[in-house]
């Protein structure tokens, strides 16, 4: 029989830690007896359990120790963080500690330090010469890096269940479509009033409905007013929304009076070879050709776009990262800044958003189908809200919200 | 081999009735010879064809010419038509003749006679000594009733398809989340507008996300303003109303914050039980127990409502009609004189509604959930637009378009 | 200051219980000193808290212990439960006491007594010289019946949370459509063999879609094989089956080819006249009209079938009862003995069977389309296992699961 | 006033396009004088109609001929095809010919010329004396190329609306989740073993959930009996079944008892970092590392595999073609010949492999999501099936279908 003393401290109770903790040792096979808990008193007030690990042998002690320290419990005396070395560029050595979204911290010399960068399903490169531990994915690892392997001294940090009072986290699991949404789009609204006047980050992703329910004006407007900071798309929102610009059609509906438009349904392809002419979105701006829209809007107003490449893509336009792979740098690099995050009408770069961002992060999905917004808010263990809901009255809503009354004429009409 | 010459008239080649009709006789064994054919110039002129039908024996004839009949065409010399007599209550002779929900007539003494309230899967009652012919549920049969059975001597109209520049017409069978919503709302809103000038009448068909969603506001704004002119609906919808009225929430949700109240869960049932109380909704709003609301509305407007019972009921309410047969026979008396129907977010109760209406009914389905849209969409022949959005945003939007600004204020605070 | 003390004991720290009870005392305004706590070591093991609640006032103190008591604690000294009297047929006295569909008892002269026939949304009287405390829905509260009031001397059992080893349990929340069912299937399978060996009652909920995708052999086979003992179903159901039995088509599309049969739309009102002419369907078998299906299986073994009318139903066929609250009344008395329900392909008839079944009746919500099961599953505290599969190829596996090889060639053909 | 005559012949009638046509020509402004029609008489004749077009200029001409030549009429004396050059690499010519994905011919010198590997918007490239006409995207473009520009010279023909007799098309525009399956499953199957038997191609297009749902089995059958030419998927599905392979798990859920195994979140990462290491997955069948699944099939089968990049992407695996473009080429060499394409849980994949098939190649949609379904068919003209059912039993069924007895075993149990 070996053991191990480990401490918990937080919300254990209210946000289930303890519970799940001391489920997952009796079913690791392990054994535990609490020696102190302390409960308390108010709801966000922290609570704290000293509990001693019974193992049969070392190894199952070990299993038992990764798992509950990835739930947030510290050893008493943390084992030195382990590292072995990459022997090939992309491949992680035998081994490798796998991360979660969670704030993660590696014991080293007898301090804990905080991981840069944290994301899902990546490594921790750690070469204490160089600095700090740092997450990277599988891909960006060279021949020689120094990888965390093994369970021994990393810890991570719980996410804090939010309290009533905080917004939204009233709804917090909510997926549903017959909530009053009205209401939670006015904490959203609120939140971000919020996060632009602290100079806060909020990024959108957007998927081509934006264009083709036509709320293309609205975005237009929150951008404009400055509740845009990062756009995170692909090739079929860009060419849509400069299609509307250019030709006032989208997939070939005119989004004036709804009708097909004769010949329209190559004015996608249209717009996609007069932008590759000027040569980029951004030249066909400075050329004039480009004078309205969304794309055009985050042009003048300095707004990143990332536009991230698919297999469905017709064209691309010209700034559209074909390589997947390098797509996803681009959004970590835009992303990992975000205080809050919308997703909207976009299964794929939804999740390939979620994927890179710290749990941390506050986001907001919506889509029109139920099993989307599910599967979406399900992935990972960020703090997402799910709305049911049709894309271009979310947008509006916010819109409606958030700019000045003379900017909603062209709205409402 | 026997032969019947048939004549086929109106948008034949348009909607594909021509086509229709050549594939079912060939498919029925039957052949065709077609003797004359005249093509109609323009979109709205009618065509015109003459056909000789061909089969190996009379049964066969008889079943085709059924079938064509159905589908609009007209025998050159009709038959007199047939009656039998119903031997019991609640049951149609054999062979009786099961109606579609398009205009019918029958062939009696030398003339085609209209058939009165018409609608799907009923039988033909007619004593001409009594006077019309009528469409009659099965379970009205009564015995001694003469019905029309067989296949003689009766003919339907076809549905004329639409043209492009009529209302609506535009997206008639387009049902897709990811339209340009906001323009097919003004075109519904402009028809309303039309039909409240002309006296013409709307029926709303109910679920209880209205209140759930918190487009209750939007919903009576309209019935002030005149644009309701029925409301269908169930125990459901009238209790969540009468509970927001009277507790502010709407199945223990708080509609003003969207929180859980304390105690909550059991508002719905305390406000049915008021209303029992009460003796109904009607005398609940004359002893002034009943302020607010849809269905506070609906009595101090004079609206006309049915509240049609289902197995999911909790109470009921006194006013809700627990013989779902006779639910039918109060929805076929309010609806039935409609010139158009607006079906939102309740599945049972649009489906019921179709069932009762001639094709003729201009029909708008609005549910968030697209196979729901697809399915109503696809019942019977009617002229239904099938919209995939939120329930309160598509009733936010009529409000906006129908209603003056000073009442507005309520509903976009 | 008031205060009193509760006893909280069970899974309640697995289950949450003490967490949210925690919570809605400092939600409602009051406080609380935790007095002793005892974690059970085991999963299975009872945990056991005393806790001091305290409120500013008695009204205060009254509203939190009626909410705890709800959630599982018991007062240490309980007061005795009070009643009121019914003051007119079908409303219950004011401030009347609201079940949930959690094992209830109530406090009388010194010993809790259980409530019988428990079921959410409903009222309890108890007439002390008459026996048990019962559950009653509004509509059945006679004038002079002694209704429970008020919240003092009422205890809800809480549901235990079942452990990983249990039946089912793995999956107990789970809801999507990418999990593999075949286990699961297998699960329940296993579940239904040992139910029916222990002479246990399973209950089928069934939409007509069973009919419609072919699912009515696998069906019959597992009447016949004794795993269903109660049908729920509605007239749609018991009419396409018996269009099927009579004519081969359900909707009047062939099951033999799937193609659309010539007249074969009015198949299903003939089925229904036939059924009419025949008295019932009951007397349908005996006449030897009705030789084949689901409603023919469950007559010749004696399965009982609740047909509960709709609003939707063309019709109906005799045995539907038309009034709703009579049912509703039917289905109670079918359903409330039942050890598992399985509710496949209809929403309406699963929230009725849903709302009048205890928690811990054990519940499978099987429908394709997610937003369906999720609902399903979110309605009330039973214990229901969502699955977003195909309702035919469900219903087969558990054929194939559990009836002979020679029974099953005509479904594998 | 100008006119032309056309000539359109076919099922002209049948597939409504002289009906479209003639609408076409009014809302384009023209006019039409039907200078003579013969209609086909049986259901699979052809019709003709010789038809004059007339216009108010040139430029409207111009347009309508466009049009209608997109819809399968023929100029009478056709005019000479136009091509520009391309003056840069990636770029069109302005007012380059868009096209569809049916076959089209090119009017030069005289003849009719068939364009090859046509596909839905790209341009035509044709060098008269580098040979044949070919359909390019934009992004092949290279300088000097000689593109097709207008619309002279240009004609398309229409796809044949498939007789009733012929397999599939009793449902083609069927997407429900209430029709009868298996007997549809059985005639793809039926057409499969044809198929098969004539050396002719069968596409599959998979998504994840073939692996969660639990048809790696099932699947794996078709492929040694020759059912699957070609696999078209992404690195989720590689990932998801190596991880099973390897591991027994898909996302960490065990595929033996649906539990999720302790430390199986990041089974699919060691299984990437696995496969990196060996080199590719075909070098980690050499090495004996990988035994079982899906992908181990295809390369013991010699099955070519397609695995096309996403932003969504963990690792990635070896052999998944990053770039975008690059992976739609790869997808254009491996479906161009199909026969038949099954696209099995996918949106993303299967639209973008929907994107470079022709029309008249079989497609089978499969997914549990009615939306998706419902846009994967609307896309494009191609002969589409939709199937609303459960990917596992789909493919299940099939294998139960196709495979022998002796290899069904470890799937049934």
């Amino acid at each position: 029989m070996v053991r191990e003393t480990i401490l918990l401290e937080g919300q254990i109770i209210n946000n289930q830690s303890l519970n799940q903790m001391l489920d997952a040792v009796l079913e690791m096979g392990g054994d535990f007896k609490i020696e102190h808990l302390e409960i308390g008193k108010r709801r966000d007030d922290p609570s704290r359990a000293r509990i001693q690990i019974l193992a049969s042998d070392k190894a199952m002690l070990s299993r038992i120790l990764e798992k509950v320290s990835k739930q947030g419990a510290t050893v008493l005396r943390p084992e030195e963080v382990r590292v072995a070395i990459a022997d090939r560029d992309g491949v992680f050595p035998e081994d490798f500690y796998s991360t979660t979204n969670l704030e993660t911290e590696i014991f080293h010399r007898g301090r804990w330090i905080a991981v840069k960068s944290i994301e899902m399903d990546c490594g921790i490169r750690y070469d204490e010469a160089r600095g700090e531990p740092e997450c990277i994915p599988i891909i960006r690892a060279k021949k020689g890096d120094r990888i965390v392997v093994g369970r021994e001294g990393i810890r991570v940090i719980p996410a804090q269940r939010q309290t009533r009072k905080e917004i939204f986290s009233f709804m917090s699991s909510a997926v549903s479509s017959e909530k009053p949404k009205k209401l939670l789009i006015s904490q959203i609204a609120k939140r971000m009033r919020e996060l632009r006047d602290l100079r806060g980050s909020i990024v959108f992703v957007c998927g081509p409905a934006i264009i083709h329910t036509g709320a293309s004006e609205s975005l237009c407007a929150l951008i404009r007013n400055g509740y845009v900071h990062v756009l995170l798309a692909g090739n079929a929102l860009a060419t849509h929304d400069i299609e509307a610009a250019l030709f006032g059609t989208s997939l070939g509906i005119s989004l004036e009076d709804g009708v097909a438009m004769e010949g329209g349904h190559r004015n996608h392809l249209r717009a996609i070879n007069a932008i590759r002419r000027a040569g980029s979105i951004k030249r066909a701006v400075e050329q004039g050709l480009l004078t309205r829209g969304v794309m055009y809007t985050c042009v003048v107003r300095n707004v990143p776009v990332v536009l991230a490449g698919s297999i469905r893509d017709d064209g691309p336009m010209p700034e559209v990262i074909t390589d997947v792979m390098e797509a996803q740098d681009a959004m970590r690099r835009e992303a990992r800044g975000a205080d809050m995050v919308l997703m909207i009408a976009t299964m794929l770069h939804s999740i390939a958003v979620g994927n890179v961002l710290p749990a941390r992060v506050q986001s907001i999905c919506v889509d029109i189908n139920h099993a989307v917004v599910t599967k979406l808010v399900d992935r990972g263990s960020f703090q997402a809200i799910g709305i049911v809901t049709d894309a271009e009255s979310f947008v509006r809503e916010l819109a409606y919200e958030l700019c000045p009354e003379s900017e909603l004429e062209e709205i409402r009409e």
